[in-house]
């Protein structure tokens, strides 16, 4: 049951890498950085959430340096980026915001489902799955000298804990793996995506 | 023994962690950040400094992670900020940098007490107490894109320094636990008040 | 003989410290910090690399951290900025460059061979030798809240990535340990200080 539930939490993981790797590196290109420092913030934005989380709950090596396909795949979405960067540039940016709502939904349930492997806390838990969600952005935003997005507007590490609350309390209560995971995804996806179409943002304290 | 003094820095951290929230969440709201944002940096301005010092001694999970309670009193400084602002901004200044000097020691000592247990080498405990004293508003202010406070101005890592060396020395010659406690508290919660009222910084080279 | 090679690359660890320490509390100098901001930027600079590469390796704690003296080196890198600021900023930049690019080579094989000794895939340990480089540079950037520079400019990652490439690739092949560390590090010293006196960059996307 373990065994299983960590192959598919692998899959889940290297399914939302490669999305998040071409993310980060169009951000370097954005940022006048050279090949290399796509290469970097496309593993960092891919991976950095998951190596927060797993060095946080003292899994270490965190699973993106013991497995090098992750190391490989930020390579492969920098070089997609490098080379067809006209072609990705050009992909509508509806469809980019849907996919990273995916890869966001897919990372937060993994986290989540990792730190309860763990034996975190179940709020912990869900604190986890919102860190490997969004912790890989926050990073690349640090690296562009930037305050991070995520903490500024839009709902999305909202919709993150919202997926990562969704496959704890699943999960505790015994409801079914396969149908918990959908559920958890699918909530926080459609929030993501509700957001973004009607622009909702959290609240703010006028400065 | 340990188990006695494990459970003494448990409460010294609880006991800081909440105003260190307040402050981080009222940082957010100055930094034009949501409300998720108010959170997130409240809970890295209270806790960042322990984490970093317990993944540096070895101690993981962190205990910020391991106990949710940390994640509810960030949640609860992040709240009192949110709703309570105009109150909490009108707090006298100099009520809060009394209070934060003392959140700033306790921090300290209990940082260093900590490094002690895990067997670091004295002077490692010395800068474990720094880095628990300073580490959360470094990291509040690198998530504000801005240059840490803490590096550029005023006697502030020096004083939780200073704590943490009381402390350190104290207990390594068998003085009575509680008394090198009050000793080490007292002197980084003095120094740290000076500098404030006699507005002390530390030499710098013209650049 | 891994005792062997752990004493090598302590003394190559150390070797490359000081100079990198200095480096660090000079870039504090110029951006306007205090005396203990430049402590903090030369520890971080000299040991920071070395420190991300452990928590991730999972060498716990950091060897930064276990040994005291890494700190004591630190602090006197600067005190030498300090004091001795006029003349450090007179040494003539190829100088410094020069010097640079041998402390990049010390530590990307040493962070490669205690990768490797730590049983990471070698594409890994790769990368491992990479971040040792330029982890501390990266850091230090990121405190004074610029877009660090590796990322930016210069052929100087892609040298620290060559050489620990060499190594890892040569140490795999079994031949002898020493030459393997030598050929390594001279590539990497070779290929920095050719990008610095032709001006290389790595290709870049217009933005």
């Amino acid at each position: 049951m373990k065994n299983k539930a960590d192959k598919l939490l692998a899959a889940v993981d290297l399914a939302g890498t490669y999305l998040f790797a071409v993310e980060g590196a169009i951000a370097a290109i954005h940022g006048n950085l050279d090949f290399l420092g796509m290469v970097v913030l496309a593993f960092v934005t891919a991976v950095g959430g998951g190596i927060i989380r797993d060095l946080l709950i003292g899994a270490i090596p965190p699973g993106a340096i013991r497995d090098w396909r992750y190391t490989a795949i930020a390579m492969a979405g920098a070089a997609s980026a490098f080379f067809f960067h006209q072609v990705v540039q050009e992909i509508p940016i509806m469809l980019m915001l849907t996919l990273d709502a995916a890869g966001l939904a897919l990372f937060a349930i993994a986290g989540a489902g990792k730190a309860l492997d763990y034996e975190l806390h179940p709020v912990m838990a869900i604190v986890m799955g919102g860190i490997t969600g969004v912790g890989g952005g926050t990073l690349r935003d640090l690296l562009l000298a930037q305050v991070p997005t995520v903490l500024r507007a839009d709902v999305y590490a909202t919709a993150a804990l919202l997926g990562a609350a969704i496959l704890v309390v699943g999960l505790r209560l015994n409801l079914p793996r396969v149908a918990v995971g959908v559920a958890a995804g699918s909530a926080c996806f459609l929030l993501r995506m509700a957001a973004v179409v009607f622009h909702w943002n959290l609240p703010k304290v006028a400065g």
